[in-house]
This record gives C-alpha cells, sequence and structure tokens, in this order.
C-alpha cells in the first residue's frame, strides 16, 4: 500500500489542547473507527503537515507517539504504517459449508477451468489494451463494440448457423445477465409468464421471477420439453443438450416450439450454453437460424473458456432491440471495452476455436471414461442423454431417494447435484447429475468408486 | 476469420438431384438466410466432405459453382470465403445524429480518456492474467475477489475516511449497475420511495423508478440537497461535489441528512463519483465515514481511470449484504476476475494515486483557463459551484432559455449540456453545464468561443 493523502483527516483542536496531541487524537480516532486499516501507509509527516497547515515537528512527535502506542509501525526513511490490531486479527469467514471436505466435484455446469488458454487470453488483453483507440476508454455502445458484434456474427453464424445481424446482439455479462436483460426486456414489453423447462436450474427459474414474471414449469421427456401451455409470452429453453437431463430438442419438438411462437406471437429464449461440445455426431443448429424473427439467442464463454471473463452475448428480433439497449444501458450502461476487443481478437485469430477443438476432446475422453468407470461398477445403470456438454445424467436404482444420496455422498467428500434440485414441480428425481468439468482424468476411478459406495450404501 | 467446422450444415437432397447440386443449394442458402457471413472462411473440402459424409470431389464442385455465381471467392490452397453480397454492402448505421458536426464537446461526467495510463493497465491485465491462480477462473464471490476488497476497503479508508470492512464491499459494474443493484436490494426489502437531488442526473431518477420505486425530487440549494419529505427509504446523493450544480453538501446539511436516516431508519445512498478532484482545499470526508451503518457508499474508477473499464465498488451496512449479495448474484453472477486482480495490483503499486494526482493537476488547469476564458468574455458570468470535479456550472443572464441556448450552441458544433435537462420538476434552469473532460487545455479558447457566438445570439 502506497502513500497517498488521507487528505479528508482535518485538525480540530479541544480547548487548551496541544496541537501534537490534538494530530495524535485524530489519527488514533482514524484508525480505531476502521478508516485507516492496518498496513495502509500514512502521508509522509512533511506532506502531512503541509497539509494540516502545522509545523512538521507536530506531525513527527504524534507519529512516534501513535508508533509508542502500537497504532503505527515506524520505518527508516519512511512514512508509518498502521499497525496490527485487534480488529484485524478476527479470521475472514469461512469461505463455504463443506469446501474443505471435498475432494471429488461433480458440480454441473462448470468447466474445467485448468484448460483456459491463460497465455493467450493474458495476450489478447494485453494487445487490446495497447492498441485500442483512445475513444474507445469512454462510455460505449450499450449493445458492445461494434467490432466485437461483428465477429460474433460472422463466428455465430459459421459455428452455430445464428442468422445475426450486428444490429441485433448485445454484448452481456454472461448467461446471467443475458436472461436478465431479457426478462426486463419482456417485463417492459407487457410479457406476465414465461414457461421454463422442468427440469432446469434454479437460477434461472429465479431470474424470470425476480421482476414479477410468473415462471411455468413445462415438463421435459427424451424429446425435450413439451409446450403444456400455450398461454406464455416466452419460453426459455436449451434445445441443443437440456440441462439437467442432457436431451436434445428432437426434430418434431422444434418445429412445434416454433410453430408455437409463430401463432402466439411469442419468444422463444435460447440458452445455447455449451453446444460447442457435442461428441458423436454433428450438434443440431441453433433454433434461432430457423426462425430470426422469434427467437431470441444467448451464447457464452462461461464454458468455451472460463466463467470468471464474464462475457456472452444475446442475438434478439429487431423488435425488441430499442427496450433491450435502453435497458442494458441501466443496467450498467455498457460492457468493458479491452475485454470485448480480447474476444474479438481470440475468435478472429483462431485461437477460439483451437482452444474448444482442444477442449472438446479431453470432456469426450472423460466422459467415455466416467460413463466406462460407472458400468464396471453399476451394471444396471442407466445414463440419460446425448454424447455432449460435460454432464451427464445417472439414473439411480428405483426406491432409491436422489437427495439422500446426494447428501450421504457429501460425507464422503463427494459433491454431486441431486436430479430433483433441478425440478420445479418435485416430478423430476431420482437421479444424479455428474458434471466432469471439476475431476481431472486421473481422478475419475477413484471419484467414481467413492460414488457408488455413498449409492450403495 | 478462421476455419472451422460449420458442423450445423446438413445435406437434404431432394428427389433425383445430384449430390453436389444440393451441397451447393446448402451452403447458398445458409449465405442467402444470413447464416455464413461476408468474409467467413468454409471448411476445407477435405474436412467438409467428411463431415457430411460425401466425396471431396462433391463439395469441391459446389465450391467452384458458388464461387462462379459470386458467393464465395475462391483462394489458392485454402479453404473459399464467402463473398460480398448486395447485403452486406449495405453501410452501417451512422452512429449519433450530430456527431461529425460537433467540434467543441463540453458534455460533463466524462472524463479525459486520453490521459488513461494505457501502458500501466495493459500491463497489470496482463500480469493478472497470469498469475491468477486457476480456481480463479471459476465462478467466483458475488461481491468479488476477497483480494480487490481488502485492498479497496484500505484505500476508501486512507483517501476517503470511508470505514469499510472487506466483507461490506461489492465490486460492480461501475456507479450504474451500483445504483440498479442497490434499487433491487431496497426493493425486496419493502421500499417505495427514494429521494433524489434536483437537478441530477436522468439516468439516476430512471435506475429508480425502473424498480418501481417511486423517486422524490428534492431541491439543492448553495448548500446542497434539502430534506423535505421525511418519509423516503432511502436518499441517493452527491455530497462532496453535487452534479450539477456543483455545491458541497454544508456541514450542518450533512448532520440533518444523517440524523433523518438514524431517526426514520432510512439510508443514505452517496454517490461519490468525483471526490477524488478537488482542487482548493481538502476535499470533505466521505458521508459513510461518519455513520458506516445507516450510509451506502458507491465509488467508481470512470471518472479517475476510464469508463470503459466498467469497475466500480459498493459498500454497504452491514444487514443489506445478504439480500444485495444474493441479488448480485442474479445480476451477472460475479464481477470478472482477472479485472479485478489488476485493479487491485495498480491501486496497491501506487499507478492509481499517482495517476489521480497527474489527472488531478491537468483538470485544475482546464478548469481555472476555462473559467479565465470565460470571464474575459462574460464580465458578467455566474459560476457555481466548487473548485472540484471536471465541470461547472455557468448561470445565464436572465430571460435566456438554457435549452435554446444549448441547441443554438450545437448548430454551431458546440455540445453543452443545459441545467434544465438535469432537473426533475422543471425548477431548475437557466443554466449551463460546461464539463472540460473532452475539451483539451489547447481548444479551450476557440471552444469558449464558439459558446460564447451561440449565447449572445
Amino acid at each position: 500500500m502506497v502513500s497517498d493523502e488521507a487528505r479528508w483527516l482535518s485538525l480540530q483542536r479541544s480547548p487548551g489542547e496541544r496541537l501534537a496531541d490534538a494530530a495524535e487524537r485524530m489519527i488514533r480516532e482514524a484508525i480505531r473507527g476502521g478508516a485507516l486499516r492496518p498496513g495502509v501507509r500514512l502521508p509522509s509527516s512533511r506532506r502531512l503537515a503541509a497539509q494540516l497547515g502545522v509545523s512538521r515537528g507536530v506531525i513527527t512527535e504524534a507519529y512516534e507517539q501513535l508508533a509508542a502506542q502500537g497504532y503505527l509501525v515506524s520505518r527508516v526513511k519512511a512514512a508509518p504504517v498502521v499497525g496490527d490490531t485487534p480488529r484485524s486479527m478476527l479470521r475472514p469467514a469461512p469461505r463455504r459449508e463443506e469446501l474443505g471436505r471435498v475432494r471429488f466435484d461433480f458440480t454441473p455446469t462448470t468447466p474445467d477451468v485448468s484448460q483456459f488458454p491463460v497465455r493467450q487470453w493474458a495476450a489478447c488483453l494485453a494487445a487490446a489494451a495497447r492498441s485500442m483507440p483512445v475513444s474507445e476508454y469512454d462510455y460505449g455502445d450499450p449493445r458492445g463494440t461494434r467490432k466485437l458484434r461483428e465477429v460474433l456474427a460472422g463466428h455465430l453464424g459459421r459455428t452455430r448457423g445464428v442468422v445475426a445481424d450486428p444490429e441485433q446482439i448485445l454484448v452481456v455479462h454472461g448467461t446471467a445477465q443475458g436472461i436478465d436483460l431479457l426478462m426486463r426486456t419482456l417485463v417492459t414489453g407487457g410479457a406476465r409468464c414465461v414457461g421454463v423447462e422442468d427440469p432446469s436450474l434454479p437460477s434461472q427459474f429465479e431470474r424470470i421471477t425476480a421482476h414479477g414474471l410468473a415462471a411455468r414449469p413445462m415438463p421435459v421427456d427424451a424429446a425435450g420439453i413439451l409446450i403444456d401451455d400455450p398461454d406464455v409470452d416466452a419460453v426459455l429453453v436449451t434445445p441443443a443438450h437440456q440441462f439437467p437431463t442432457g436431451v436434445v430438442l428432437a426434430g418434431e419438438r422444434r418445429r412445434t416450439l416454433l410453430n408455437w411462437a409463430r401463432r402466439a406471437g411469442g419468444l422463444v429464449l435460447e440458452d445455447d450454453y455449451d453446444a460447442e461440445f457435442r461428441y458423436d455426431r454433428q450438434p443440431v443448429r441453433a433454433l434461432q437460424g430457423l426462425d430470426p424473427g422469434h427467437v431470441a439467442y444467448l451464447g457464452t464463454t462461461s464454458k468455451t473458456l472460463a466463467p470468471a471473463l464474464r462475457l456472452g452475448w444475446l442475438v434478439l428480433p429487431a423488435e425488441h432491440m430499442p427496450r433491450a439497449q435502453r435497458i442494458r444501458n441501466l443496467l450498467d450502461v455498457c460492457p468493458p471495452s479491452v475485454e470485448q476487443r480480447a474476444l474479438a481478437m481470440m475468435i478472429e485469430r483462431g485461437d477460439y476455436d483451437r482452444h474448444v477443438r482442444r477442449a472438446r476432446k479431453e470432456y469426450r475422453r472423460r466422459r467415455e471414461q466416467l460413463i466406462a468407470a460407472l458400468a464396471d461398477r453399476l451394471p444396471d445403470l442407466r445414463i440419460e442423454g446425448i454424447a455432449a456438454g460435460m454432464h451427464l445424467l445417472m439414473r439411480l436404482p428405483a426406491g432409491l431417494d436422489d437427495a439422500t444420496v446426494a447428501a450421504r455422498a457429501l460425507r464422503r467428500g463427494v459433491r454431486v447435484a441431486p436430479l430433483s434440485r433441478f425440478s420445479h414441480t418435485g416430478n423430476a428425481r431420482g437421479g444424479l447429475v455428474l458434471g466432469y468439468g471439476r475431476i481431472p482424468e486421473r481422478d475419475l476411478e477413484a471419484a467414481v468408486a467413492a460414488l457408488v459406495t455413498a449409492i450403495r450404501r
């Protein structure tokens, strides 16, 4: 911590009080009140004296007194720093209830961040910051930079068959902000109810209801979501790889969904969170490409690169753009520009695609090994869902409660999500959702062994 | 744009259709439909053939046909790229109505981004990305990283007298997100009405009402805001340097405000957007430091570094933290981690303070020159507000409508904000808010000359 002025310090002298005593009291109060924290470096005595309009000796004396009392630590030829006080000895709160005990973490929805191409990203960031026109350090377009939107339009068309005009793309802080922004856009447009897959992520459900919209769970079977209530304004779906069941939306259901949108004037919200990772065959094209006027498309770098980047995109039908832009501006004005430029570079240089191809091989291997290890120990096992993404759904033998199994597993150091956690109606249950993003290949056998013990108990 | 698989392309052959014709049709439709955009590189004929399960000759023929029709541009020993089609010839929309005509931009609230220490920031970003523990590339704490919150606690205490426990800090995407987050937190806590300074930024007003809260304008005089309605749940204020009048909240008013908060159980929302820039004397201490239990403190790097960073912070009383964290998670999960690490580095290395000191000198010089140039031409001129920040309020002679003057100035290439634009009641008017962030010293004389001509007309 380096010196700055603490310019807010002001000297108030009590009647008859010596100046050095008043200065000492002023600083002690700032430390005891918590404003000057342990480790913070005070201004030099010369500077503080000038600021307060007293002689330097006054401050030197105050500093010496405070050092003697333990409030300050004196240093040779340097300004003193605030010492450790009992207040600072408090330990920070433990970060998560049971983190210390987890040996194997099957949490789905998280990629293996150790695969993240750190060097390329660091290089892109630095190059982007240095080469950026200075005007782009100012407030920008709420949709994101023109450059990144153009690159994304090309990229999404090429890789996912999305029909994206750069004018209809919004760069967002990941799928979460994309959904939050969509919900606010829908609400201001008069929407009242949004259909949601059952099961699906509880956080998606919450992001819908947080804005006063009703969330209407709709069942998912082996062919994907069943639109059992046409009277909703929008439906949030994961057609390429349903989370958490892992099924793909069948051709006929895709048509049904788009027909519903056209007839009812509804909006399909396509969350394409992990479609880059399909292992057995070509991924199905994004729904958006089939009917860009009725689908809002959501994508993210959280699975392909890393969640901590907080970068994603939203492709919207033109009619929703004016409202969406206004709301994006209210949310947080615009996305950060250096990161946008870095992502555009990463895609243009081919680093993005190369990383996705590498990661695809890695996850595919893990998936196969995980399935083999499970089959080895549980011959009656049923795995559901397509060969894709970074999770699978494993059915439990009848009579086993998935939440009980998950709790038992956690006591053995295995974190795994029960299917029932993702059900909004209680209808989806009796399964474990196993993510392999946080378990490296070398640990898969041991992780499965520990999990199977918990299941068998 | 580099090659990737366009794996979503699928070949559907009509009865009797040749394979090469079907492939040609498939690609042409993808181009005409807008998915494969101009400049996008197609897969090599070998790769696409393998993907579709046809012989390479089929794809070669389709590519040749499409090149002859102008859809593709062939390249020697490389896969073809999509050619420019009439669709792509459309010019992008002009970026702002009158940008081309603005010669001098007095827009307030924006700093001079050409001062931004690009090299240091680029170095911090790259170092942060490279040195970050891999676990921090995963989803993180919705409040931000522990490290940055600790650094901010020290920094804000030292520079602004803020009493901040790292547990009560939330890193946000600038003041905008901070206010949005605060409003959502207040609403879920049962709040219904928020007081707001009149005049103040229209966007702040909108960020309040966007969540269904009533915004109650309260007048600002030479001593700052007058709390004329104690029956509000919170009051959003800019005590160190009111925007746009430039006044500082007087000592007695500070006490009145805090007394209101204590008595009514209300929350003061302190927007400390530019307090680093005070030129004539020490800045007044942040209100938060006087009563951390009743003040939510908002800060930003948008004025000290650059708006495009989208980094700010919120210091909250402990009781609001659980709700605020939950809502932060709904908004966009957590802030990006590399940027947080970079900012912590920038503060710890002293680059942040050094830059602020440098920028302070620059803005001070501009302010003095601007006032001198105005006084020179308009001897009866009245400038209001303290010597601080990057804007001043200039009163117009009686009888002059500020919006009319601003419109006239714009026709002369001078962008300036009329005071009435910031008034929610229509009571504040008859002034021009002049920002000097976007006008370099060398242009100040000419800018003032052009402005004065518009005023005199």
